[in-house]
């Protein structure tokens, strides 16, 4: 049996516009959000690929939880500053309208942020911090999200997973570019525990009474239960993960005005999620010339992965590598989905009238 | 016995004034410093206060490893962003003069970037976020240091323990300030479990062959093993602190050209440590009324502080709000420095001629 069937990008992306037009939303729109969840999958980062197109946006599309003409409206501006309202619409328009806005001002004035509230999921965060490299620049991508991470000592989940992202050129190697939640684990790796009946390791989640448990039934999204944050236990510095969990929430929800902590809203939950991102760029020759940072990093770069190894290790990775060299794969082999993310897509498309029929390759 | 004894903060900071000029630090500059060193004893973060003074400080400026002049040079300037080479001086002059440009120029065009190379260590992170909550604006305070942290799979340090550190302004309730080493716990935990011959709690760091250890004896400064990244073994994601340290790396170096990963001199090194720091500050009410701001944060830390408590724990606690709470106490009650601070403090100040005789408080 085949676990995954592989597409051309441009089918995918088509299919999602047609897709998400049927739903109402604009076609300039859907092509954002196609590439934004097609280059996850390429990414291998499948958890927020096309499997999202009929979970998260296909039903609250369907359920009109948000507003498929994606309304964005530009609150407040500067010179280096860009404040959007993102219209309960599509996470992914506003943060791309967000970061194109960052990129355009920090071409002029070298450093410029860009805030939105009343937005969505928006998908990887790296997509948005990725697009400051073709300037030259370094992009940095912030989202809140619903309330799964609890604060050390407490025993509901408080926080979001609320990732952090940078993303920064390297002259001949990989851009580095970081893009890791700021609990432990994401809450569908729980999930997978649970249905292969495996034991959590101790630090990842607590129970309903606040304690470590390995138990994945006890650690559910919505609680009982929540996930830790990174470092996990006090002892392991867990505090430190939750600091940095309401650092993100401070900038992409208390800077933008958009909700924070248990006001950001659940996919579920009909009321407006007012999810809060945050980006930034900076132009690196204000600093130094481009190829001097690039190389500093090359050598960085060559440095972590030439250094000793532990016993029973190959390698030391640099963030973003692994998906760079699973990008390269697939942009040459096609687009994996897993067969049963094309069976749940063509059952959805079915329900609305888009047939899922494009050719997969080879 | 008296474990501590506490001082009048203006005769600590005339005497670090006294013992600086000295070795050849301008009088102005050695007040910065004496104030950076004395805020730390004041918010408790005694690793970082006037210990520093006879130790760090001290011994760089009598081995003739610093500059006692500080020769800053503005190497480039626009009206968002500034360079400095901190002409490996004492850090806090170089860090406080890049701050204080960073908020001058956040004044103006909202968001602005200072970053510094050819530095020494600054002290703590927090003292230079600090200062642009007076200006309603967010601070952010990075710095690398010397190679004290493995990356994940490696077994010797290569990166340092490179401070996050955010403060942003509340309304009613105390500020948020972040101040976390990206390292599970400092070198100085370590040495602290060695001399009570305890065992370390599994994931704070690894042996020569990259296994993590309990014995501290096996995790020294300049190896043999190494201190792990947040998150610990890469089972609990470690390598998402490894992932952070490489970010303040590459702000604090790569971005400004000073050292980076093993070129960050130690302070035992005779080699000029070449420190690199970053710094940003960012105009709140360029995005909303700073009221407003302050408010979601005081809601933030009610949301959190009120949120139910796991099995045997009475509080959650914010970042920040210790140290503000022993600096509360603390202003009041004078500055608390250890016994054997103050001796050593003695010692050295007699050394060079400037004996430390201030009278102590009650």
């Amino acid at each position: 049996m085949v676990d995954i069937i592989r597409f051309r990008k441009e089918d995918l992306i088509s299919y999602t516009i047609a897709f998400m037009s049927k739903l109402g939303v604009p076609a300039s729109d859907a092509k954002i959000v196609g590439d934004v969840l097609v280059e996850a999958d390429i990414r291998g980062i499948d958890s927020h690929g096309l499997i999202r197109l009929t979970t998260y946006y296909g039903s609250r599309l369907r359920n009109k939880y948000m507003n498929p003409k994606t309304p964005i409206r530009v609150v407040s501006e500067t010179d280096s500053t860009i404040l959007l309202d993102g219209g309960n619409g599509l996470g992914q328009v506003a943060a791309y309208m967000a970061m194109e806005g960052c990129i355009e001002k920090a071409k002029k004035v070298n450093v410029s942020i860009a805030a939105v509230n009343h937005s969505n999921h928006y998908g990887i965060a790296a997509y948005y911090a990725l697009m400051a490299l073709d300037y030259d620049m370094i992009g940095i991508s912030l989202t809140n999200s619903q309330s799964l991470v609890a604060p050390t000592y407490g025993r509901t989940a408080v926080l979001g997973t609320n990732p952090i992202c940078l993303a920064a050129p390297a002259y001949k190697k990989y851009p580095y570019v970081l893009d890791m939640a700021t609990s432990v684990v994401p809450i569908g790796r729980i999930k997978v525990y649970e249905k292969k009946g495996q034991k959590l390791p101790l630090g990842w989640g607590i129970d309903d009474e606040g304690n470590i448990t390995d138990d994945p039934k006890k650690v559910k999204s919505g609680g009982p239960g929540a996930l830790l944050p990174l470092g996990g236990s006090d002892i392991m510095r867990g505090y430190k993960g939750y600091g940095l969990a309401l650092l993100v929430d401070i900038l992409c929800g208390a800077l933008s005005g958009a909700g924070t902590l248990l006001d950001v809203g659940f996919p579920h939950e009909s009321k407006e999620s007012n999810v809060g991102h945050f980006f930034m760029a900076i132009k690196i020759d204000a600093f130094r010339p481009v190829v001097d940072f690039g190389k500093q990093i090359d050598y960085m770069v060559e440095t972590l992965k030439n250094s000793p190894k532990a016993a029973g290790q190959e390698h030391i990775y640099i963030a973003g590598e692994k998906e760079f060299e699973k990008a390269d794969y697939n942009r040459k082999h096609g687009v994996p989905l897993l067969t049963k993310v094309v069976e749940e897509i063509k059952e959805n498309g079915k329900k609305i009238g888009v047939p899922f029929d494009i050719e997969p390759i080879g």
